[in-house]
């Protein structure tokens, strides 16, 4: 098993990765949440593949559990999903030394986190991420929250939780389409962080997408989980250094929100929005050519859809201005000053960098 | 002035209280909680009175300032008013670095202070609380929250205010049930913490509810925010000794609950609830017989509504199952082992005690 701690204090917390961990769920449990009742969040699709396996080693240890299922998909981080699991969990009556379980996604770590953080001001809460992308980003270090229609992300907590159980092997039930999509998250940290981690998974991009070697995979999620829990460490709430996590984000967050979120997937289009980042980047002269080149080519290989056709800049501007990284004092924009390193630029007016980008984007 | 100090590491800050503090309110935004941009949450009653002076003085002091005015009562600390606060926030642009100001009572304090808690996972907040019941409770401590039709305060954070500015005068506009609510939580800082305050009141009683003696009102205040200053010091979450705060809570928010909360007053409720805990106390000879009979007389003089005719226990019994406070384990009741010092008791069913007293009330 390989073991990554995230050191915050009294909200300190273990991110374990092992194959077939979700059936040893329990045992891990008793040491970082013990509980005598818990409550499932999932979606339908997971929940068909997991749900029982889960909630069968709980109720064995005798933990009385109920499983909650939510639509798949991003509309279920929404006001009204998050009001219905708040009541579902009084109706059942869960108590303040209950546990609520994310299994599933980022959509339902993020909701269900959010669930916990405000169930009677917080209950003790563990993710159990089943896809790539919330397994290397969105289970660990402690954001939580829900979409609204006016933006993402836009209302939740810091809350962490107590453990995260990371079971690679879910991955083998993933569809191709949320692998690059979460793959897009692993390249991140290689740009923002590692230079050397960039090139090896540059090097082995395809077996790790088609699962051919799964210890390299399961140290591809170990490595993204110790980046993260690094940054977070230095930074839990984003005052600073975590910033450096949205790489990528500021655009790739107005292309959903443009795309009314049903277009992209959010790894999808955070793969356009470091592309944006590091042409940017390129235009400052902050990286060579070379680096452009040699991430232009890897993102390149990415499986993922194109910018749509009737895609407008100023309707990703006004994205952009709603965006919460926007401070009274202008955007703080995550670029690179080289492949492993960042540089953060305050821009007054996105503008024209989104106008010409998208200029480029259409000749290519 | 007087300044009662809250310890709380990074999360500490200053509670001021002085006559007239509210036309200051920007000088000690400065220190503590400086912003170029302002949202004040309000409700129609005190934005009445006092909306236009705190607004202004932010204005003056350059701050974009924005008013929202909820409807009076404890029907605003409700998932609705919470969902529109929240888009009213992204609506007019609040960013990060804005401020969220509680100008109101207990219902404003709580559901402002878990907007500011959620709004972009966290944005800085200051409480302004002008009743009695906010000034010497509420106000003071992080918790926030609303309401859900199943029970009181069932959703919510642990959120610490950077300030809180108490204005003594705005007593002078309260109207009397308020103060006399107000005064139940006064009182309990007696009951569970300090005999001689509780003597204090004891003999000022109506000099306080009438304001008759303003330095001895501001004394007052400071004395509850430095008795749950000291309780939140040591036990933020309640984990242990801030249960103590919840002396007459228990049947409190069950007379509130069994009421439609339109009938009591929640200060009002908690006297009731507290005279409960004194005589379960009394029942359980862990308070003599002439403790029991001075907590009665003062609770006595207390110009609150008396219980409801229709009152049922089963109906009562239920609504206190419902209650956060109950764990796995069954509910931890506050009781008295004397004035000024508490006793928590693990009772399994509370059906009896509910009973009985309820007998004894109506044969007074």
């Amino acid at each position: 098993m390989k073991i990554v701690g995230l050191e915050l204090g009294e909200r300190s917390y273990p991110i374990l990765i092992q194959n077939n961990l979700l059936t040893k769920i329990t045992i891990h449990l008793k040491g970082h949440a013990p509980t005598e009742q818990a409550v499932i969040i999932s979606d339908q699709s997971v929940s068909q593949l997991y749900g029982e396996t889960v909630s069968s080693a709980l109720k064995n240890a005798g933990i009385q559990t109920d499983l909650f299922i939510v639509p798949d998909g991003e509309d279920s981080k929404s006001w009204k999903t998050m009001g219905n699991l708040l009541t579902r969990c009084i109706q059942t009556g869960l108590k303040r030394d209950g546990l609520i379980i994310a299994l599933g996604g980022g959509v339902i770590g993020d909701l269900a986190g959010f669930v916990a953080a405000t169930y009677l001001r917080g209950v003790n809460f563990v993710q159990v991420p089943t896809s790539l992308l919330a397994q290397v980003d969105s289970s660990v270090g402690g954001k939580v929250g829900i979409n609204h229609p006016m933006g993402k992300n836009l209302i939740g907590n810091f809350y962490q939780p107590k453990l995260v159980l990371i079971d690679p092997m879910t991955l083998t039930t993933l569809d191709k389409r949320e692998m690059w999509a979460g793959m897009g998250e692993v390249v991140k940290y290689g740009l923002i962080w590692d230079e050397a981690f960039f090139k090896q998974v540059e090097d082995s991009l395809h077996t790790l997408i088609h699962l051919k070697d799964m210890e390299a995979v399961a140290d591809m999620l170990a490595f993204c989980c110790r980046a993260k829990a690094d940054v977070v460490e230095k930074d839990e709430k984003e005052g600073g250094l975590r910033r450096i996590l949205n790489f990528g984000h500021t655009v790739g967050h107005a292309l959903e929100a443009a795309t009314d979120y049903h277009y992209f997937k959010h790894g999808e289009a955070v793969v356009h929005g470091m592309h944006w980042a590091a042409w940017v980047s390129r235009q400052e002269q902050f990286i060579s050519e070379s680096e452009f080149n040699q991430i232009e080519s890897l993102l390149k290989q990415f499986a993922i859809p194109v910018l749509p056709d009737n895609l407008v800049a100023e309707n990703l501007i006004s994205r952009i201005k709603i965006d919460k990284k926007q401070t009274g004092k202008g955007l703080h924009v995550v670029l690179l000053e080289a492949i492993g390193k960042t540089k953060i630029l305050k821009v007054e007016d996105m503008t024209p960098w989104v106008k010409a980008w998208l200029i480029y984007m259409q000749k290519k």
